[in-house]
């Protein structure tokens, strides 16, 4: 394989292992979830990590909730930081639950109620989406509705 | 409109939207407050936040808990963090609710047990009040009480 | 004045008051820096913040400082929070300086270097802008010029 | 001595040792350096604590900076917590002093510019003032301002 091959390939795999997830990417995930939230009457603050858990973007949509900025960046951090959704570890976090304690071991940082997913390729986890501002039920749909657009190639 | 005119209802429309909550309405708000806590035998700490959740005024009653201190400012930013009372926050923050974990997720601000009150111009949330030093029964009838007082023109 | 007149005058004064500083007018201002940004080969990270420090939007450019999107959302708030830029700041805070100490009295949220600046309507600060990726000289530039792109009203 | 003597006595001590610096006194405080700070063109934050370095009293004048007011009430805790004012600790905190560093050692805390001042009775240190919201001199002045009024008995 010539040079410019061998780069067209790497450039590709970084891509596919990546999912592309750059800003570029991330505004056109916000744009799209702020819209639908907007459908719903909710004004909601949206945050996308990147595969470490920090956030590439943060978006508050005029009148949200001020509480609303640190839940999001956080359901962001908690989906990358435990590879699950935060409607999946509700359940594990609640006094009994097996995780019980979770919500306290990272300076507050690990979300427990709905509105976190993780961003995946394949199987493999890209980057957090967070929402916050509506009810519990609504930011669960609204980082479900995020998360489908961006496996399905909704932000290319 | 001449420019006279214009400056007046510029002021009214300011005053409107700020719900003019200067320190000199903070401090009437929280003098009548701490009349009525101390007829209840109650020493309070009480909290004036603004619009943003900061606080304007802090004034603990002689003797009152250290904790109240916190409290009573957290209580003020939790409502115009949240949009909402602490005592309508209570139930969807126990375990199982539906936002259980949320008093984790914005660094300790956020208080779960009744005190307060949201301060509102018409539907526009213009500040906040937190009062802690009594049982949470004390404490919610304060800041009821004090939102009542300044929704209903008593500061002016 | 009727109900319409009387309602124009309430929008504009609003827009006025708030320098109509929306998720919008944030984004179309952080695409102007980013895009300057580029130019000068610099991978920045973008906070806007409205009038209480609270960020509205952070954007990080892909291959950004990890450690810029804190600085970027801090620089953001020590405009607002102090009311100056952080140039206007940095002789003010060093050793012997009349406010050196200032850096750590705020839970480190204050920062004493260039790369903010406040967003002005008129005399009044409606906001801040933080720029963090380059060099100090090119974050105050960054910073500057997007101050300059709102007040002149490229954000319209 | 009969019970209803030595009682008097004791509250006479009790007075005499703590300064009296109950509420009411730290309001009638605030309320002359505020005065002052109005007639000098200074938005002030004005914080009291009592002995202990917790704050009393919080009272932020209209438009006043935001960092000012925990920079307020840090320096209130600091005068307390060191036993001199800020403007005492400010050349023993500079890079080569001899605490150099303090500023680092209490989460933040330690105030090491002018604006917080003692508050004595006699010898004894029954609580601390803070003053944040102009220059350094304008805040230093605030605040020997107000130890002068109370310890000259302007409180009372």
């Amino acid at each position: 394989m010539d040079e410019k091959a061998l780069r067209a390939v790497v450039d590709a795999v970084v891509r596919q292992v990546t999912g592309n997830l750059t800003l570029e990417t991330a505004r056109r995930l916000s744009e799209q979830v702020r819209a639908e939230a907007a459908r719903l009457g909710v004004k909601a603050v949206v945050a996308v990590a990147d595969r470490a858990g920090r956030p590439i973007l943060v978006e508050c949509m005029d009148d949200a909730y001020i509480a609303s900025y640190d839940i999001a960046v956080n359901k962001a951090f908690t989906v990358t930081a435990l590879k699950m959704s935060t409607s999946e570890l509700k359940p594990l976090a609640q006094p009994g639950g097996s995780l019980y304690g979770i919500q306290f071991t990272n300076d507050g940082k690990i979300v427990i109620f709905g509105g976190g997913e993780p961003l995946k390729v394949g199987e493999t986890i890209v980057g957090g989406l967070g929402v916050s501002g509506g009810s519990e039920e609504q930011d669960t749909a609204l980082a479900a509705y995020g998360k489908h657009i961006f496996e399905s190639g909704g932000t290319r």
